[in-house]
């Protein structure tokens, strides 16, 4: 079933203590698209400068990435983030940001978009995520993300789009932060009651945690010993979860339980390299046989 | 299978953003024997003074606790802590410490506690975990705590111990600290590579990591909106898993993983409420009601 995802296309220059790296692919969607194509087709909106590197456009479209609500603008430059991992690999600072294209980006949908079944709005303005939900046509299940930022500067609509949403991913310094709530699993069941049908709240190196009104449920990330660069591992985990429904096409009690397994996996994957190196290397046997290993790990 | 204690009897006053209690039983010796008293009979080995309230001896006493190696010191006063912790529940701050007789403790096992299959060392001096270890005769199955204060101040006679324990139970700051690593599976590890058989890193309200030489497993805690007091949590933690190692006489890799299951269980009802007030109302059914809903948590 058709997969749309609205959010970022970005060049990073990353910093980890132990190697960097200067302009690599980056951004919220792409991670996303990435991660979701190991299950089935996705439809990818964004915008990019003429700086954008063909090879990394190369990249997204070899793997059944519909780039036509890709856009490029002549003579504007990428959406450019650079940042800085702190020894623990959780905790980063932002060096430098540069909008460019990315902070005129009014998402238009193609019309061949416009019917998607599933929708994903990464990390953006609310502003910018409701004008896209006001493009969809009937849309069976949309999923948003959003950050401290919109929570702070745009409460208003960030709570008029979560009345229109299915799901809501974020951190859980975010949750706590919507609801000024400290107890995580509190937290996680009033940002449900601002609207979402469930909510995710990502916990970074310790896994995740759903909310719906009947069900309570914490899966922890996969362990892993290789963790290079942790940038993108929220969208990619949100891509594997996606990408799953999509394929399933529902999103019952059990298959959304399953569908945020395969993004913990993805994720996973994601951490072990820079960008979507890791991403790159893999099959989808390799994210089944970590589910193996998972389900034997969480067995008992 | 007999298991024996050997740790902190204390009167802790503590502080919560919501509520405070003042001089209510706590210790490490403690939460862990009455956790593992819902699997079998338990023997503590600890000291406290004449203030010791009779009532607190008896909470103990009526739980399947031997407490004929509690010795009393004439004259002398309990090990008294006092701690505050922070909205988030999860830091404190040491607010005043009274070791008083526990500061003079130098452990001494009765005749009959001697021949003890199962051995947990609480967190206490490495000089006096040894010295305890010393005492026992072919135990089976010994465990120890530790932390950052004998990792900084007693780093040889902790690493001596090492060598001479079955399994290490710590925190993830602790496990961080003592290898210099700040990936927490490269760091349980090369703790495991000290010495233990297998390594328990608690992570608090994220659960807790196995790592023996052939595996590494994360288990989540229980997800709880009802955290009143976490003061005891990582020794009732150990309790519910050696209580329960205890009770099935072996410690195969299955038994151990169902173990670390209990033993998160049995913590999340301790952090209910202040001191044992919580484990006082409940059964082992309830505990055994939990892990029929942690474990569909946990199955997708």
């Amino acid at each position: 079933m058709p997969l749309l995802v609205v959010g970022s296309v970005a060049l990073d220059s990353i910093e980890t203590p132990l190697e960097s790296r200067d302009r690599i692919i980056g951004g919220s969607a792409t991670h996303f698209s990435y991660a979701a194509s190991f299950f089935g087709p996705v439809r990818l909106v964004g915008v990019v400068g003429e700086d954008f590197p063909a090879e990394y456009r190369q990249l997204l479209a070899d793997r059944n990435i519909d780039l036509s609500g890709l856009h490029t603008i002549p003579g504007g430059k990428t959406f450019y983030w650079k940042g800085k991992y702190l020894p623990n690999m959780n905790d980063r600072e932002t060096i430098e940001v540069q909008l460019n294209v990315f902070g005129d980006f009014k998402p238009k949908l193609p019309d061949t978009f416009r019917q998607s079944d599933f929708v994903f709005l990464a990390n953006g303005s609310p502003v910018t995520q409701m004008s896209v939900l006001d493009q969809v046509v009937k849309p069976r299940l949309v999923v948003a993300d959003t950050m401290d930022l919109w929570i702070r500067e745009q409460h208003s609509p960030l709570l008029a789009l979560l009345k229109r949403v299915d799901g809501l991913v974020l951190n859980d310094s975010e949750a706590k932060l919507l609801t000024q709530e400290e107890n995580l699993v509190t937290a996680g069941h009033k940002v449900r009651e601002l609207g979402p049908k469930f909510v995710v709240v990502k916990k970074g190196e310790h896994g995740a945690i759903f909310f719906s009104e009947h069900e309570t449920y914490v899966l922890p990330a996969y362990p892993t010993d290789r963790v290079v660069d942790p940038t993108g591992a929220g969208d990619s985990f949100a891509g594997g979860m996606l990408g799953y429904l999509a394929a399933k096409k529902n999103f019952e009690p059990q298959t959304l339980k399953e569908a945020m397994a395969y993004g913990i996996l993805v994720a996973s994957y994601n951490v072990e390299d820079f960008s979507l190196n890791r991403l790159q290397q893999i099959k989808m046997s390799d994210i089944e046989d970590r589910l193996v290993k998972y389900r034997r790990m969480l067995s008992f």
